[in-house]
């Protein structure tokens, strides 16, 4: 495995656990971890033995968000043509979204462990995630607001899926914090756990559970509910009809349909 | 009425009930169903006399999805070729995702009545429907996962729309079983009934209560929210401008306003 | 400031408060309110000064929805061929849309403050606003039904993108009547109030909070919101690095770093 | 084969022909031909052994469109309320565009051999096919206009992808007859042949051509370019790997790079 | 009729005619131009005597397109914060946008008569008509790109839909000149006429046929176009479908069938 | 500049000049190809003064396609399971797919420079390019459908934007040849020359005029018709009024402005 600087990556079996690793920052997000999330999720993506991955945070928090020294840094090699400037903006915004693009387009589900702040672009990276759960202690915000600017890695485009349309507006508008309880009402995440320590473990358990299904089916189901978020009804049929068509050969559906008969657990192939 | 094997079909004034009859098997959606149920809401869409139809089950469950007799049966038709093959199984998918899109495009509301079992090919079935209702009784399951598979139906394109991404994607990646208590608390169904004869009374009387609205007014609606679901709200906009261009010259408004002049309820022609 | 006969308009520092005000008729949408609201509208769009909207009702309140006689007029105003009445009604729909596209396309944040009865029309309204409020008293319903049509100026398309699938269709097929609290649950309102002073009181607070953020940020997130809801999170991405490209140019962002180095408020220029 | 009473359908080899059989009224279409339109393209679709289908006219014309005594008995259908006609209307829209979709959307390529007058309902036709050959004798118009109703079969829709938006709209509100040679410019029709018994003979042999081919690649052309009209680009090339991830995996590739290797013909099964 | 400035608008018949009118500017297109531009073809749009509108140039050329010191009084205008100017040229964009789209959108259709030069948002203006003509001494250029900007008035989207995708790129890159022969060649006009006078006698010509035919019918033609353009072909023959479900109620329909019975003209109500 | 093995990658002045390397093998698609192809677009997009780029063939021919020792190899590479090959097959077209989208997504214009054979692949490559010219010799075929398999690398879903939804069925069913005077009648390429000689020059000399243009308004230019490819008109016009909004601010219009004025070629900076 590569090496990291912004990331500790791991495999426990079947199970990736990324966590961001820069606790004396609060998990600042430097330049380093924006290229290290697209080659983290590329490795999962490509390793087959790997068939569900977990992110979350070293120390007593999840992530501050972008670190404030990168926009500064950003801001720093302007050039005094207004018109070149914004390419390059926009050339810096699309490398930015690539990092948590790797994580919603990973052929593998994701798993969000989420303690302490979750605050600015944790919230647009968790958003990238199939699903959340957080520690009691949790506080997220969506403070790209304060920052003068509208958050542009994700969080506008994906959270919305996530929660209703009214709430996303006020915590988008106002920036305000919201904790655990709150997150678990409106939506954003699946379960609250007492601490960090029963947060990882139910989580960890959960990843084990997925990892025990068809890797052939966990891949297509989540491609196919990706898809629908973006596609209509009626595009979605037509996308998992093409895509069983290859998929339902697979030798997994006579394996799954055999330990259903024998009450046995089925062991898949990766 | 024409004959029906798997499904029990009956109108009561302007409603249709119609049951899944294979008690014994758990209401399993075997060959027959998948036809007759394309039958069945082909006939209530023609129907003038019919302006709501209720699905439920017969027996102690609603269904435990698709007959695994059925998926057997398709497995032996299966030539040499791979890819002949895959063309074939498309073609049986797209066929079997046109009984529960007979549900969705039906002109007229369609309410779920749900007891016991509601697993795998049920849950793609309800999620065809205009809305849902259960018993304390009813269990859910994504089942498709633990058979090898994506769900291929309608369940990964319909369900994201009635209850949030990131559980929807906890359900569809374990599988696991939830209650009717918690499918209230996601949105999956709208009201939960002390037991099946309750569940029964109260969709019958709900569905007597949509069957007294004006029926152009009523499939309109139907059509405006399943069209806004697939398009944008501009188009949604349009589509009802150009829609209502023609409805609101029918005679329903004269006689909803005269009712609701005189206080009286209105008699709608079908 | 122009004259308004159905509106009061007012500014109070860098809100706009916009009332229905026709107490009488129980704030019922006659024919000057929707030309007044798009009015209105560009006015709050257009005038820098102005940096967020509330809307609420004069009187016991909210609305009523449509005025009844605008309906009786429209009725009158037919000619003797139906495709020329279509096309007449067509137009005229389109019209009485732009009024509340004035509300969703408007570049500043709305926010609904909800009491009394909000009825038909006046779900249209709220489904266009940003964010919604209400008092303890309010009484909600879709009730174009009993009019004998479908809903067409807005609530079939907004507001399944604010409450789950399944309980939109229940309310609109049946009309009923639901409560503010229900309207909390089901996430139409975000917060309920004890009363009507409450409800003003905390609503002006929130619009004071969002005003003291940076203009051209809530410009865009509000931009950002709206586009994400009618296409794909990946044209969504493409779009916002598009926007920040320039917007990250504006000096609110040394404003916005400085004041949180400083522990101070900013002071954003309109 | 089924009985058919305004169709001509056999089968030569790998190729279906369907005639239009009512040469005594220019092969106006009538009742019948609608319905039997869709069972004609079903079974093309369905059976194994047609790979190709060809359209041509009995007598002297392909068609002069829609029989205008089928448009008077709808008329005469119609009841006293506009809103249920409406309804009434269209549904009987969709129900004609089923019979040109069944060209559209049959899996196998349509070629239209044209002769004559080709006329109203008949360029709807033409433009649900593949591609389009005509005569020198041939006599094109979009009719609609004339009859007081803008054309809704599918020419305003499909149409525009064969030719250039300028002079359809000039064909579209004037109705003016045009002939092979301009049609031919336009890229309505790919050839112009002298005569009706040379027009036949090279549409057959093109045919012939074509069902010489891997079935399973001309299908997946087909649906490939039918896609890509109607989809991005992006979402046209995720398509087609879903669907080559099975067809790559056919026989027919390596049939045909043995043929390519030893110079030979490769035979395909169907 | 209100007072024009920068256009010379006339009603004869049916047709109105909208003549460019700065030809000692060589009908560049300056502040008014932009405003009276929209109420002009508000008018034809409302005006029911109006069926079909021209639009050509006074003097000796069709438009050198936008006035430069539109321009230079734009940069003028410009405050001292980016993101501000940003929001400000934006919305200037839009606002330009909506003088062409109230030719797109118009209900009838509109047909460009070009002579001359006819450069730069000239271009823009001619890619709004339905259909354009011109005389053998016309020059085109997509001019913008030698102002150093891409063209953002119509021209990058509403060209690909007129000519080739490629020879569009040749054109837009190098903005070279090209003359009516190429123009008619690919696409762009769809007639060449000797001069002047022969091109606006022709298109007169063509008016009145357009304006003889049901205004019902062309109205709803023009739609089904536009629409076709942006939508798939399945959303455009539901849309049909909706529409005609009133329009085929109109009298024009027995007025034109009766016309074609006793082969005489038709004269429809406007 | 990195090493390139089957390609030849030259800078002269803003131009790059890329060739196909492989003469020996008629320039055939072998596996370093499809990476490198990825790499120089790459450096192509990110080197500033690079503007535009040549893409042409060394030896006698542009390219045969895809290299059939590839293919080959592919199939060699398969497992046992149907399913994991299938994915497998998926993962490797959406990677060969990635060498032309660079082409296409590229922010500077390609133009393609062809002569000889331009077969299979090569069709799909050069559909993803901005503009194509040709000599003489150069002859055509969508070759894909001999080798039994559908095109899955861009051909099937570009191509129908530059020529005729007919003319490209007739090809891609048919896998026939043509020459480079049809593919100028059918708007493939723009403008053949006499000779490979002639053809370079004139190609050069094109890709030198549009280097001179403002590179900030040719980029601007390339991704709006692009977009336009993809999105609806109103989609299309407010990408580019959000996209000029920082543009319009760049030095480029003022030294355009001042060049225009003085009648001199203005100097841009890359």
């Amino acid at each position: 495995m590569t090496e990291y600087q912004s990331l500790l990556v791991e495999q426990q079996g079947h199970i990736a656990h990324i966590r961001i690793n820069r606790p004396q920052k609060i998990n600042a997000m430097d330049a380093p971890f924006w290229d290290e999330m697209v080659r983290a999720f590329d490795w999962v993506d490509q390793t087959d033995s790997v068939r569900v991955a977990v992110i979350s945070g070293e120390g007593k928090h999840f992530s501050a968000g972008i670190d404030l020294s990168l926009l500064a840094q950003a801001a720093s090699g302007m050039g005094s043509d207004i018109g070149r400037n914004a390419e390059r903006i926009r050339r810096n915004i699309l490398r930015l979204q690539k990092a948590f693009n790797a994580v919603d387009y990973c052929r593998k589900p994701v798993i969000a462990a989420i303690h302490g702040y979750c605050i600015g672009g944790a919230i647009d990276l968790i958003s990238a995630c199939d699903m959340r759960y957080a520690s009691r202690d949790a506080v997220f915000s969506i403070k790209e607001i304060d920052m003068g600017m509208a958050a542009d890695v994700g969080t506008l485009q994906r959270l919305p899926h996530l929660i209703g349309d009214g709430i996303m507006r006020e915590l988008a508008y106002t920036g305000r914090n919201f904790d655990a309880a709150e997150a678990l009402r409106m939506g954003l995440v699946n379960q609250v756990y007492d601490d960090h320590g029963a947060l990882l473990e139910e989580v960890m358990q959960l990843a084990h559970t997925i990892a025990g299904k068809s890797p052939v089916a966990i891949r297509g189901t989540k491609e196919m509910i990706r898809f629908a978020r973006d596609h209509s009804v009626e595009d979605g049929l037509n996308y998992i009809a093409s895509w069983n068509a290859s998929m339902l050969q697979s030798e997994d559906l006579k394996l799954a349909m055999q330990a259903h008969m024998t009450k046995k657990n089925p062991e898949f192939k990766d």
